[in-house]
This record gives structure tokens, sequence and C-alpha cells, in this order.
């Protein structure tokens, strides 16, 4: 049942709360032991703050709930490849696993470095790509209509 | 009056207060035609949050203060050279100046690719570097006795 879908799924079902409120749709997840700890979705537009993605977020709540800096027993997920910003908060937070639904290669930080992240984060890629892939572009049609 | 070492000055302050609360001491304001409109000191232990970087919080509440997501017109001072996370952040709010103090060799964003900063970002470094290392020097010396 816990399997890599089945938290992207629900990282993605915060992605397209994030469109319904006119943000980017971005949504992550904080899994520890298969019990989410922390969840995000992108608020910049919201909270007027350009440093308000969904991963930062979903690590802020995280930590707060474990009550330590450190993530490195949980799996981030995150629908859309993260961006230098959160690549580098992941490698503060020391992550253990990231997964990652579609690659983004504009603005993804594995097109700066990929070695941001630290060197004992595991990655997964393109888990549900499609489905996150297709809802930027379902935001990005109806913004430019 | 209001120099760049002025204003450094006051990212010092910050920094000091840092250590005092027992926080790697590194502090930044974010300035708009000479006013502060956002301070920060590192507060990761406090808040138990690897992204509350000093950065972090002086972009979030110089964007707070302004009510507009962007800082081209500003210049952040800081005491040492951003992170990753710092330098990625800097990038989304499109910083109009960067003013850095000591340089981070181990941690710089620089050293990763120094083109994380947005590229109309202007850049200052070494603006009362030895004041900000010595800060710095001292705190790490004082944990490891």
């Amino acid at each position: 049942m816990f399997s890599d879908e089945y938290f992207m799924e629900i990282a993605l079902s915060l992605a397209e709360e994030a469109a319904e409120a006119g943000e980017i749709p971005v949504g992550a997840v904080v899994v520890c032991r298969n019990r989410i700890i922390g969840k995000g979705r992108n608020q910049t537009e919201e909270l007027n703050d350009v440093t308000a993605h969904a991963e930062i977020l979903a690590i802020t709540a995280a930590t707060q709930y474990l009550g330590g800096k450190y993530l490195s027993d949980c799996t981030l997920y995150v629908t859309l490849e993260p961006c230098v910003m959160c690549a580098g908060a992941l490698f503060w937070a020391q992550i253990g696993r990231l997964v990652v639904g579609a690659s983004d290669p504009k603005r993804g930080y594995s097109r700066i470095q990929p070695s941001i992240l630290h060197p004992k984060t595991r990655l997964e890629t393109s888990v549900l790509a499609n489905e996150s892939q297709e809802l930027l572009t379902k935001f990005f049609r109806r913004l430019r209509t």
C-alpha cells in the first residue's frame, strides 16, 4: 500500500490545491516510517514570499513535528524537481531520500549542479511525472488565455 | 553616512546577537533607499529549522514590509557568503545588489556555481570581511573548548 506512487498521489493532491488557489501547482510531503510528518504546497503568491515553496514548507513542518533539524530517516516526495534553493534546503536537512515527479529543465537544481544534494541522499525520479507535468501544463495554459 | 560599511556594521551586530544566542554568527539586512526594511540573523537552532538562515529571514521580512515578492531595488548585506539555499532564494527575490562580508570556501554558493545568483544582481564582496571572520572564528573556538 505505501508505495512511492501512494505518497506522490498525496503530493499531487496538494499541487492541485495550489492550482485552485492560483499558485503554480507543486506539492510536497515528508514521510517517515510510512507516516506523513510534513506537507507543503506552493504558496509564494498567497504568502507573498519567494521562499514559500512546497519543499521548504514541508521540511519546516516535518522538523517542527520531529523536534529535530535533520530528516535523514525521511523521504521527501515532490511533484516537480526542486529548484536550487530547495535542493540547498534538502542538503541542510540531510534528507534520506528524495522522490521527484516531473523534471524541471528550466529551474531544476540538476541543471546547475546535481551535487547540491547531500551525498547521502538517495534519489528517485519520474514518479508519476506525467500526472505532475499535466497539472503544470494545464495551469500555464489557463494563465495564458 | 549610508555607506556599505554602515549597513554591514548593522548586519554584524545581528551576527553578534546570534552568537550570544548560541547560533553560528551570521546576520543580514535588506536595505531599500537607505532604509532597512528587513533584518535576520541565523536562528536554525532556536527555531529548529534548517531554513532559518539570516538571509531567508531578512528576505521574508523585507517582502512582507514591501507587500511585493521582488527586491530588485534593494541591497542585501550579509556577513558571510550565502549558501546555495540562500543564493537560490536571492535569485527568486531578484535582489538588486548583494554585499557580502567574509567568503565561505566550504559552503558558499560560489564554490558550487557563481551563476546561481540572478543575472541582474550586482555583487560586492569582502566588506568588513575580517570583522565577520573574527566573529565566526571566536564562535567556533569557544564551541571546541
